[in-house]
C-alpha cells in the first residue's frame, strides 16, 4: 500500500492555522507500516480538489484527506471525491437522524445546511463521528481507496484511531504493534548513539529515535501475523534497551514525565512543595497537569522578590547577599524552606536568570540552579540553557521534574 | 505573482516534526499579497524533488522551498533545482570562506562535507544565512523563480523576513503594510459580526479576522505606491475598528496580553500578587513571560490544599466549609489575602474544577471563579469552559489576565 495525504482548507493556505493533521496522519501511517511519499495542501475549491485527487492517485493507491466535510457551501471534499470516482451522492437516512439527534440533544433545531452532511457517495463506507456532525467516508473503486476525514483534530484523530487504523491494518494484513520508551536527562543524539546497532541494523522490529520537549524517545515497531506475536518480537529488543538506558527511561506510551513523578510520590507516600523564581509557576503547572495531583502536591511559592524568598521560605538575607539570589546556596535554602513551610516531605526549588537582560559574564542568562530537599538532605544542580527567555524557563521546569524523578527513583 | 510552497524533508513525511515552515511562509506571503494555491511536502529524494518542481511550476511562477540545503548526501533541494533549471553547480569562494570562518570561530575545523554548501547554481542570487551554514538561493529562468531556503525555522524565518520579503515586495511593486489589532474577552465570530461590513466590503485595505489562544485578532492590510501611503489607507479603518471594539483591544502586532497587563501596572505604579489553585501557576507563568515583570510582580501562592488557602491567604475555614473551595466567596478571600500577604496593591485569584473528576451536577468540571482585589475592593467572576483539563486551566489563566486588564483600564 502506498498512500498520500491531502489536507483541505483555505485557512491552511493562508497560514492561519498550523497543519497538525498531516503530521498526525503521517506518524500514524508510518506506525502502520504505510509509506507516504507526499503531503499536499489545497484550498476549498472543487476543480483544484478533483485535480489533486487525480495527481495523488497517479502515484498512490490510497488517498487520505482531512477537512472540507462541513455543512457550508465551502465544504467540497466529498463532492470532489464523488466526482473523481464518478459516483452519485445519495441521502443517508441514518446519518440524517443522528445529526438531528445531536442538535436536539443540545435543545437546538438542526439548521437546513447540515442536511448536506447526510449525503454520501453511492456504496461508500460511513465512519461514525462521535465528536461532531460530519461523518467520515471510505470510497473505493478501480483498486483505489479514498478516505475522507473531518478537519477538526478533535474529530479526525479519534476517527482515525478508532476506525481507519483497524481498517488499514486489516488491509495490510497481519498486526503491527509498537511500544514507545520515553526518556529524560539524555539528548536524542546521545540516546541514538547508545542504540545505533539496533536502529540501523534491524528490519523487524524497527527502532526509531525521536526528540521533543527536552526529552528523547525510542519507538519499537514489529509486524507479525498476530498482535501477540508482534508484541513478542518487541519484548527482547525493549529489554535490551532497558538494560542500556534504564537510568533515563521514565515511562512508556502516553505517560508524561510529570505523571511518572506523581506516580513515584504516591508509591513512596511522599508529599511535595515547590519554590519557583524564574519559572514563575511553570514547574508546578506541570505537576498540576496530572489529574489527582492533589494527593501528593501541597502548595508552591512563587517567590520572585528577594523579600518573599526570605518571608515565605526563610532564605537568609546573608545568603542572598553573599552568593546572590541565583546561586546554589539560595536554591538549597529555597528547597528546604518550601518543604518546611508547606509541611511537605519533599521541596523543589528553581532560581535562575531567564534573560534577556539581568545576566553578567559570571552569571549569564540561561544559568539556572535547581534545589531538592529530600529525605532530610538538600542536593542542588547547576544547569545552563541557550536560547530565549521562554525556552530557558520551560527547560528549567523540565529539568526540575527530571531531577526530582531521578532522586525519587534512587530512594 | 502566484506562488507555491514545497517543504522538503523525509522527517515531515514520517510525521516526526510539525511543518511550521509552510504555515510561516503562507502567512508571510499572504501578508505580501501573494496568493498560494498549494503546499506540497516531499522527501529528500532527487527524482521526486525534480518532479515536484515541474508540477509546481506548471501552476505557479514562483516556488519557495524550505529544507534540504544541509551538508549531507540526503540534502538534494539545490541539486534538484539546478537540474530543473538546467544550470551547473559552481563553487562560490565567498560562501566557502564564510562557512570556514563560522567553524573556526567556534574553534572547529570545517568538515569536508560542508564544502557542498558553498556550491551554487550558475547565476543564482545568494541569500546570507546569519544563523547557520546553509545559504539560501534565488534561481531564475524562463520567467520562473525558485527560492530555496534552509529548513530550520531559526535560519529560515529571519532569512525570509530580512531578504526574501523585501525581494518579493520589490517584485510585486509598491508597498504592502499591515496592522494587527489584538483583542481579548470577545470570540472570533462575535468580533467578526461587528465588522462584517469591513471584512466583506473592502478591497484595499482588506480586513481579516483570526482566532487563537482564547483571543481574537483583526489584520488590516493595505497596498499602495509607498509605505506611508499604505499606512495612511489603514488609519481610518483602524480608527473605525477602535471606535467599535476598543473595549476589547489590548494591543497591536506582537504585543501579548500579559505585556499589556504588565504595561498598565507599570503605568499606574501598581504591584500584583496572585493566588492560584486549579491553574497551578499558569497565570503567574504568563505574567513572568514578560521581561521586566519583576518591576510589578511580587509573588504568588499556589494554594492547592484548603489548609494552604487558610495558612497563606487567610481564607476562613468557615467560608470553605459553607461555600466550598470553588466558590465566589473563596475566590474573593483568596484575592484579597494574596494582596495583603504579599504587600501588593492588586491581588488575583483563580479557583476552579479542572476535571476530569471532582465535578458535581451543581459544580461541574470547567467551573472556575476568578477574584480580583483592586483599589481596596474585591470583584469576582464566574466562568465555565468545556473541554479537557489542560484547556480549562489554560483558558482560566487567559481569562484572569483579561479580567485584570479590564479592571486596570477602568481605573
Amino acid at each position: 500500500m502506498t498512500a498520500e495525504i491531502i489536507s483541505v482548507g483555505t485557512e491552511l493556505l493562508l497560514g492561519d492555522i498550523l497543519n497538525t493533521n498531516a503530521r498526525f496522519l503521517s506518524r500514524e501511517l508510518a506506525a502502520l507500516g504505510v509509506s507516504i511519499y507526499r503531503q499536499t495542501t489545497v484550498g476549498d475549491n472543487f476543480e483544484r480538489l478533483v485535480q489533486a485527487y487525480g495527481e495523488a492517485f497517479s502515484r498512490a493507491d490510497t488517498v487520505i484527506t482531512s477537512g472540507g466535510l462541513g455543512p457550508t457551501n465551502d465544504d467540497l471534499t466529498k463532492e470532489a471525491a464523488a466526482a473523481y470516482f464518478g459516483k452519485k451522492l445519495v441521502m443517508n437516512g441514518e446519518i440524517l437522524l443522528s445529526i438531528e439527534k445531536r442538535f436536539s440533544g443540545q435543545s437546538q433545531k438542526m439548521p437546513e445546511s447540515n442536511k448536506k452532511q447526510a449525503e454520501v457517495p453511492e456504496g461508500a463506507v460511513v465512519l461514525e463521528n462521535h465528536n461532531g456532525t460530519a461523518p467520515g467516508l471510505i470510497i473505493t473503486g478501480d483498486g483505489k481507496t479514498a478516505i475522507l476525514l473531518p478537519g477538526p483534530p478533535s474529530e479526525m484523530e479519534p476517527m482515525f484511531t478508532g476506525q481507519v487504523a483497524p481498517y488499514l491494518q486489516k488491509r495490510q494484513g497481519g498486526a503491527l504493534v509498537s511500544r514507545t520508551l520515553k526518556m529524560c536527562g539524555i539528548g536524542e543524539s546521545a540516546m541514538a548513539e547508545k542504540v545505533m546497532d539496533l536502529t540501523d541494523g534491524m528490519a523487524n522490529p524497527t527502532v526509531a529515535p525521536y526528540a521533543g520537549n527536552f526529552e528523547a524517545r525510542l519507538r519499537i515497531t514489529a509486524k507479525a501475523a498476530g498482535e501477540e506475536e508482534a508484541a513478542g518480537l518487541i519484548t527482547p529488543v525493549a529489554d535490551e534497551i532497558y538494560a542500556r538506558l534504564s537510568e533515563y527511561i521514565y515511562g512508556e506510551g502516553e505517560t508524561e514525565l510529570e505523571e511518572a513523578v506523581v506516580g513515584l510520590l504516591k508509591q513512596k507516600r511522599l508529599t511535595v512543595a515547590a519554590a519557583e523564581s524564574c519559572t514563575g509557576g511553570m514547574f508546578t503547572a506541570r505537576l498540576v497537569n496530572v489529574p489527582g495531583a492533589s494527593e501528593v502536591f501541597k502548595e508552591s511559592f512563587i517567590t520572585y522578590t528577594n523579600a518573599s524568598k526570605t518571608a515565605r521560605l526563610g532564605v537568609k538575607p546573608e545568603t542572598i547577599g553573599k552568593y546572590g539570589a541565583v546561586s546554589e546556596e539560595t536554591a538549597a535554602e529555597m528547597a528546604k524552606g518550601a518543604a518546611l513551610a508547606a509541611g511537605a516531605d519533599v521541596g523543589v526549588s528553581i532560581t535562575g536568570i531567564a534573560g534577556p537582560s539581568g545576566g553578567t559574564d559570571e552569571k549569564p542568562a540561561g544559568l539556572v540552579y535547581l534545589g531538592l530537599y529530600i529525605n532530610g538532605k538538600t542536593v542542588c544542580r547547576e544547569t545552563r540553557t541557550s536560547g530565549g527567555r521562554q525556552r530557558i524557563r520551560a527547560r528549567a521546569a523540565s529539568q526540575a521534574l527530571e531531577f526530582l524523578w531521578r532522586e525519587l527513583k534512587r530512594m
